[in-house]
């Protein structure tokens, strides 16, 4: 699915801060598309940008307005709707991350059909894709993967592609969530799809590219998540990565929503090279990227180092310490990394 | 989802036997369910079973149309729809495993809705799942698990089945795929179920049973697959499996659709340990089933010795020779195994 910038982003009336996370996220990366954020009486979120009504961000150049909140349930709230057909009226597009699709309702339904608008709701997949081929594209690849859910895929894959493009190197994030859809304008909530199709929406997402050009690739769940494992192989076998880097969260004890202990980074690298040598016989791990957010500064680092020895890898916490010591090794291992012609 | 027998096979007026595969699986596994066949004029099928008119099937108590057969791109003629129509009429339910869903064609809908008649498309799933959530459940369960796709994996659960019954064993088969949910009258076609939920669909499919108990899993897909692995994984996860059984097909060079070669017997052992582990550190291989009917006797003889040597387990044709060797050793492995109280 595509969602086109620039970007309002429409926070209703949530009661908190939390509430609007995947919208902080958007501005996060991608501040430059977001000209302004819309709030009705009562909401206790901000993104710290602008604010902005329908006809100042018609003005200002919004192509989407982007319903990036989570309330209770998922719902779209009916008092809601007037604002999102007001947006469709004065010619955007909108794109919504909620359970409730746009088109359930009437009035926002009929008002897209009256004004051409395009109707996104990037939780629900609307695309049919080819089942997974296999067959090697050109172009690298990077997937991040993890010792479990919400460990800083994302993130570790939106980091690199920030430092990568800073030191002048072709590479493109490339989303498989909602958060990260919106981020990047493109992209497939890849749990959303049907089962069948895993790998062959994976390798849509990543499609061919010029040689030396990398696509990072944002990982989901993990091999060793007894919910999810399935997308994450399909995902694997899809993006058939050259390269990846491990996610890891030190302080967690069980797996995200179950009782299955963490396996080891050591299982991750093994069961990885073991499961992705099927679509890239050269998959080969390029780093760790370890969330040490509960840990003191010295604890983070003692335990970055440990790793970087048992692994043989750089280890680093991408929020802390940046990703650029993985990038070393990334251009050290693919010395034919393209560079952006105009850097 | 759930089809209820007895069934009046509906056959439309298709070119050939092959058009009739699915019904004709039916048939051969649940005959006692298949009470007549409806075939239009210029049906070049016969599943072999008395035709019968929608008055006769009522009268004889057929309680669901099944529409088992697969034409070109899987569409519902517009001529088969007014026998759809009578069939409802008459009181009973429709199944199909067609694309097209039955409700897509109004007069269809608008029948089942007068007549309160269940319409169910076994290709879409339309339950709602939750998350595979890894715990262990009692009862035993058995995965059929492949070296490719389409090597008998159905087969050989049914085939099971049938003999554990015929020993006096409590076993049940549990259907993944569209022909095996006709011919169980219970399942999922786990393929078109959303990413997220294909191992708590799993979970699902054999639900928690009585100590000793067998669940017999259809497998599906293969875990070196590249297009449908994630299928495999979730399935194995979900499964939970005490015990698997390895299927294969020993004249294919490549897997089905694609161009990777087929793995070995060992390596599909060894990745499904590996991963079958994670719910249930248990997991044991307790047969190898080959389909030999490309290989004359001798030749099949001397490959399922070859195997048996090799890997320390049971190695038969179920179609050929039968499954009963590897009945031997689930009982042998599992001797708390349940009798049924009435055999």
């Amino acid at each position: 699915m595509i969602v086109t910038a620039p970007y309002l982003m429409f926070l209703g009336d949530v009661p908190d801060q939390l509430a609007a996370k995947t919208a902080q996220g958007i501005v996060d990366w991608r501040g430059e598309w977001c000209l302004g954020q819309l709030r009705l009486p009562g909401c206790k979120a901000d993104l710290g940008i602008p604010d902005m009504t329908i006809a100042e961000a018609a003005a200002a150049g919004v192509r989407t307005l982007i319903v990036g909140v989570a309330n209770a349930g998922g719902v779209l709230p009916d008092h809601w709707t007037s604002i999102i057909v007001a947006a469709i009226e004065a010619g955007m597009d909108v794109a919504s991350g909620l359970h409730t699709r746009l088109g359930s309702k009437p009035e926002i339904r009929a008002a897209a059909e009256k004004h051409g608008a395009r109707l996104t709701d990037v939780r629900h997949s609307t695309e049919t894709f080819a089942t997974g081929k296999g067959t090697k594209r050109a172009g690298y690849r990077l997937l991040t993967v993890g010792t479990d859910c919400s460990v800083g895929k994302k993130y570790t894959a939106l980091a690199l592609e920030k430092a990568m493009r800073a030191r002048g190197l072709d590479a493109d994030f490339r989303a498989t969530g909602q958060t990260g859809v919106f981020i990047s304008g493109r992209g497939v909530a890849i749990d959303a799809v049907v089962a069948d199709f895993i790998s062959g929406a994976a390798e849509w997402i990543s499609p061919e590219a010029m040689p030396g050009h990398w696509d990072l690739v944002e990982g989901q769940g993990s091999l060793f998540h007894p919910s999810f494992a399935g997308v994450t192989m399909g995902l694997l076998h899809g993006s058939q990565p050259d390269a990846y880097v491990v996610c890891h969260e030190p302080t967690r004890s069980t797996m995200r929503g179950v009782q299955h202990p963490l396996p080891s980074i050591a299982d991750v690298i093994d069961l990885t090279q073991r499961c992705g040598a099927l679509t890239n016989p050269g998959i080969r791990p390029v780093g760790i990227a370890v969330n040490t957010e509960k840990l003191g500064e010295s604890e983070a680092r003692a335990l970055l180092a440990k790793l970087e020895a048992e692994h043989g890898l750089p280890a680093t916490d991408p929020i802390r310490f940046g990703v650029e010591t993985i990038i070393d090794r990334l251009v050290r291992d693919f010395p034919d990394t393209r560079r952006l012609t105009h850097a």
